[in-house]
């Protein structure tokens, strides 16, 4: 007997037909004695539908007095695809219930449309899965001490389906997705890319981390807390995909790294000429955390040995760079710097695996990837299971191919 | 200060438009120390996509072994149009909060789609109409011992506001509707009808039963239960419409009727020449009520006063109609009537008015009244506070106007 959470997206569910086909795949592969719980997000487009709905009272739905009642709007969307796909079960022969988020005991805090989980009292589950049901869970969707519904934030229905599966004690959580597992690199750039049987939570969370957007790192954690492994697979065929979970269980595990992530959306800040004086780097990092801006790979090179002036190099999210140039130039002023560059021009590239904590050269070898494609390194950073490349976006597909062969070429 | 509970249909909610218009009515009426409790149904047509939703999963989605999960699916109509009307009330700078059929505390048994209220605990209303929230509350539905969603029967969000009136000790409950109040008559009929400023409970309930289709019977025995006004008005018109209560309180309290019904969906059944004997009524509608055919006006009349054999007339619903053909034709063979002649051309037109009781003579005007008409009577029937004559359908429009120039001119 095991116990098995799975959950399906909004695609998966955005027909009755395809919900119908979600019923008849999880009955092909249930063994008679498997207890299945089934959590499923909102019907393809529904979501938004409601937020255009709501746009119809006010243009601005997610200003903070309305946030309770997008709850109460948004959580309809699960709860009309769970009682949908329940009768899909029913239709097809097997007992089936549809619980909300409420009726799972799914407790969060009152931040409404953000929500964290605080616990999960998963009686009324424990108790339809002794009757013989199929229990179908709204994914996204908690209550909170007033028993108000409260939406979780994004990646949410991820993170209630291995929340879910924790507070069980479930044998596994299976997410159904449009990838059939997390791959070496992304496939879509490695034509050769393998997929990976198996990560650790820490290897998945780093891939994350460095760029890697299969899963969301909030799940992943959840997943690791309650020692859950995380099975995600396709939704349009039948293959086993890739088991994220504490340690590895099979062979491949001799690869020495797990994977080659890489990030586009970064930009390189350079502040130039900077007295190399106690406190200036903090004046320069404070700004930008006090301004709420990620600062990631840092570097401080010497510009003139005899006058003590570095140049101080950092990157920050794309997204962050304009924020980030209006600080920094206000910085530089402050501090008599000689000047401020920006690229955006930039990509990082990564390896991630635990392996290489034993293995020394693993660096070394990335390093020589890239300069056999030709590729100019501008920063590097490491991590215990990680090191990153800053190099031109523009040399992007060589650089993660290179270093892909470099590593898992047969 | 006065506690009121209003309830909008789904034609008022139907667009948003048509929802930010209901919040302004409703702030436009309020006094600035009136606690306010909206109930309202799910918008304009969106149960019926809901249904059709469910028939793309089974295109019978009333089976018994569904009907948790309809439920499940169908209060989400109602959940989105709270959800809206609370964010504008919001939007129109007046706090509110939408609680559902759980939230209310409406306990209902366990018969889905087709639940009864057992009890509500209103304290969460209480709670929030403390905090100055105008409370909108889903109609339709309330939850059962286990939670689980269930929505209520025919008429139901009448029967869930004036429910909730009781509970809480509202001083009335409004339902706007599209009929600006209960008429003397059905004023597609009878052009001078005039509305009623008051009406008992009683009265009403006989008007329903005999035909008048204003407001559900459901809600006005339980308005009665509780003793709550019920005020029926007019959605697109700010007047006054006509109070539900157990007596008077205004001069118009003198007209010695309170209205004129008619109902046209019945048929008449006569068995001809039955033996006189004890027990042969008792046979034959005993066969009936076996049927669960509800059998309304009774008449037996002598044929033959020296072979002592009468007939034995009655009027049932023309739906049932069909099924009583059938029961009847059997009874009547076995008792050796000489036969049995069914006859859908007729109607009913009642007189109802506790008035009546305190004046004889009532029935006498309205006898009066037809045969001015030129209309023939077939059966006549009285209760304590109505007359009841079956006439030729074809002649209702000249009856009915009759006897309400009669008892109404001025």
């Amino acid at each position: 007997m095991a116990l098995i959470v799975k959950k399906f997206g909004g695609s998966s569910v955005a027909t009755t037909e395809k919900i119908l086909n979600v019923a008849k795949r999880i009955l092909g592969e249930k063994k008679p004695e498997d207890k299945i719980v089934v959590v499923v997000s909102a019907m393809g487009d529904s979501t938004d539908n409601l937020i255009t709905l709501a746009e119809g009272i006010d243009n601005q739905p997610y200003r903070a007095q309305y946030l309770r009642e997008m709850d109460m709007l948004l959580t309809t969307g699960e709860q009309i695809s769970i009682a949908l796909l329940a009768m899909a079960f029913q239709k097809l022969g097997h007992p089936a219930i549809s619980l909300t988020g409420s009726m799972i005991g799914m407790r969060t805090n009152s931040i409404h449309t953000k929500g964290r989980i605080l616990g999960i009292n998963p009686k009324r589950v424990h108790e339809e899965l002794e009757k013989g049901n199929i229990v179908v869970v709204a994914g996204f969707q908690g209550a909170d001490k007033f028993g108000d519904p409260v939406t979780l934030g994004r990646g949410g229905s991820d993170t209630s389906a291995v929340a879910l599966a924790g507070a069980l004690k479930a044998d596994e959580c299976e997410i159904f997705t449009d990838v059939d597992g997390v791959y070496s690199a992304d496939p879509r750039i490695v034509k050769n890319a393998r997929r990976m049987k198996e990560i650790t939570y820490v290897e998945m969370l780093e891939m994350a981390r460095l760029g890697a957007g299969v899963m969301n790192p909030r799940s992943v954690e959840m997943g690791q807390y309650f020692n859950i492994p995380i099975h995600v697979r396709s939704t349009f065929t039948n293959t086993a995909g890739t088991i994220i979970r504490e340690d590895y269980t099979l062979e491949d595990k001799d690869f020495e790294i797990r994977g080659v992530a890489h990030d586009q959306k970064v930009a390189k800040v350079a502040v130039l000429g900077v007295d190399n004086t106690p406190g200036i780097a903090h004046t320069i990092f404070a700004a930008l955390a006090d301004a709420n801006i990620d600062v990631d790979m840092i570097v401080q090179s010497i510009r003139n040995i005899e006058k003590n002036i570095t140049d101080m190099v950092f990157t920050v999210a794309l997204d962050d760079l304009p924020e980030a140039k209006k600080v920094v130039d206000a910085v530089a002023e402050k501090i008599n710097a000689i000047g401020v560059l920006v690229e955006e021009d930039v990509a990082k590239v990564s390896i991630v695996g635990a392996g290489m904590l034993g293995s020394p050269g693993v660096a070394a070898r990335m390093f020589g990837a890239l300069a056999k494609a030709n590729v100019n390194i501008d920063i590097i950073s490491t991590s215990e299971i990680s090191v990153s490349c800053l190099i031109k976006a523009s040399q992007l597909t060589e650089a993660v191919n290179s270093i892909h062969d470099e590593f898992f070429a047969d």
